[in-house]
């Protein structure tokens, strides 16, 4: 199952982390971007090539630490279709290197069009007699809020492809109190829709003890992290919001289970302009990605049960 | 303002209604497909060239006699970054032939994601000097699950180059009522989603007396659409749900203010599958769904006000 080897992989490296590869052109390293803007002139398709080129770079400095990659699709979908293809390349190039690959993507429709969704991201599409991968994730993040007929057809797709997706729970930015907090009865909405999802995934808890539903779950609200992990004990938990969004390693110790599974963590700029602290101008981006990937782990692991 | 002239456009034309380009293979006639798949064999680009086809020739058969398209980046993602480009394509000619673009994308995330999202599809990118498009919709849909701070990027890009949202608010889907209804004070959640962005967007209400943040309100929910047309009276609603999925002109007749304004009526497979009840194997594709257009227009024109 999906989780499951996520979740070995996470053992195996003892790292319960993820980067985030989420370019925008000011984080890319300027010899890079200038480089294929002199051979592709000022065009989405050169910024895509430049993106390409940073995610593989990236990937060859982390994939032996690091168990999953999470790309952030808004970053690459700026580029247009050119972008969207380089993303595609980059999540082929990051699965070829042995990364758990989560598409974050937070799609979310009604019935017909969440299994076009799921089609597209995790499962295959019929063309004749030909069953084609539009961009074969791992994974990919999905938003519940127009019920579970939207998250039905995702279900399937991981049953019958072995993946898996993370859905918006309770998210890490600073107005996802406005509604995910609202009181709905005794409890508050992301506690209402962490347990819708977690009773739909049910029959899918592999050997992990997880489901192949996840939830998003921000590092920037420990207590709230803390009280999911409580309730959903078949729920893993996909963890934003730690370093440059603020979440340190103690906010997200509640949301690992008490053998230090269940959740991973992610870092973007974290990890990925790291280069932009070590004054090389980004020559070393490679190696100051690695030393932060690292620092990561030390970090978290110094607040987990051994 | 992007939704007074969408609102221009609608009286102009007197039809309140858009088309919804969501293809499915099946969706496809026959001739069409296994001409691109003859050229290109069973292959993504094979369909994405199809889809192409079909959505330029529903363009040139309903571009006099309907004010607007409604594309649905599912169906088109479902075919990898192929299927992307053709969107992207087709969402130019349609353009250029004078419709007004909605692309149904749905998307939603936390603060600088959701600028990259609203820089994608309706704002621009900085490549070194240049500012370029990666899409250039018209108007996009939107998720507001994350909060304010989600959705006020978006309303900065709307402001910035004139253009529009529509946000989730009571989905045409069965279980749309799970989260949706609950009861959150002396309200439901979608009552407050729908409050808070009217409140987001209330400094840009243009001539039409609304405003560049429009709702999604489905049609197979008449009371709840009452309900908001009544209290959400600066916002503009786009309504899915009329045709195949149910709902009647009756229904959608409470989306409307007393002019015959504010809301536009969405039907995508009564439209672009018109084909498969004539019995022509899809020869008819573009008269069949000129015919179905009219009936639609008279039936919703025989429930507004004049």
């Amino acid at each position: 199952m999906s989780i499951d080897r996520l979740q070995e992989k996470i053992f195996a490296m003892e790292n319960p982390s993820a980067f985030g590869l989420d370019p925008l052109p000011e984080y890319i390293p300027p010899d890079i971007m200038a480089r294929h803007i002199a051979e592709k002139g000022e065009t989405l398709a050169a910024a895509a090539a430049a993106y390409e080129e940073f995610g593989r770079g990236l990937i060859d400095a982390l994939c032996d630490i690091v168990p999953a990659i999470k790309i952030q699709s808004a970053f690459f979908e700026m580029l247009g279709p050119e972008g969207v293809a380089a993303m595609k390349r980059a999540a082929q190039y990051a699965r070829e290197k042995g990364l758990y690959v989560i598409g974050d993507v937070k799609r979310g429709d009604i019935g017909s069009t969440a299994a076009a969704y799921s089609a597209a991201y995790l499962g295959r599409v019929q063309i004749g007699s030909a069953a084609l991968a539009g961009f074969d994730f791992d994974c990919v993040t999905i938003n519940a809020y127009l019920g579970s007929d939207g998250v039905r057809p995702f279900i399937e797709t991981c049953k019958k492809y072995d993946k898996a997706v993370f859905a918006l729970v309770k998210t890490s930015n600073p107005s996802s109190r406005e509604l995910q907090d609202l009181s709905v009865g005794t409890e508050k909405l992301f506690e209402t829709v962490g347990r819708l999802l977690e009773s739909l995934a049910a029959d899918t808890v592999g050997a992990s003890g997880y489901s192949c539903v996840g939830a998003v779950a921000g590092a920037t609200y420990p207590e709230e992290l803390r009280l999911l992990r409580e309730k959903l004990t078949g729920t893993f938990f996909l963890v934003p919001g730690y370093g440059a969004q603020g979440g340190a390693a103690k906010d997200v110790a509640a949301a690992f289970d008490r053998h230090g599974g269940g959740a991973i963590v992610n870092s973007s700029r974290g990890i990925i302009c790291a280069w932009q602290k070590t004054g090389r101008g980004g020559r070393d981006y490679q190696e100051a990605a690695r030393a932060a990937a690292l620092a990561m782990k030390a970090d978290l692991l110094s607040v987990l049960p051994r």
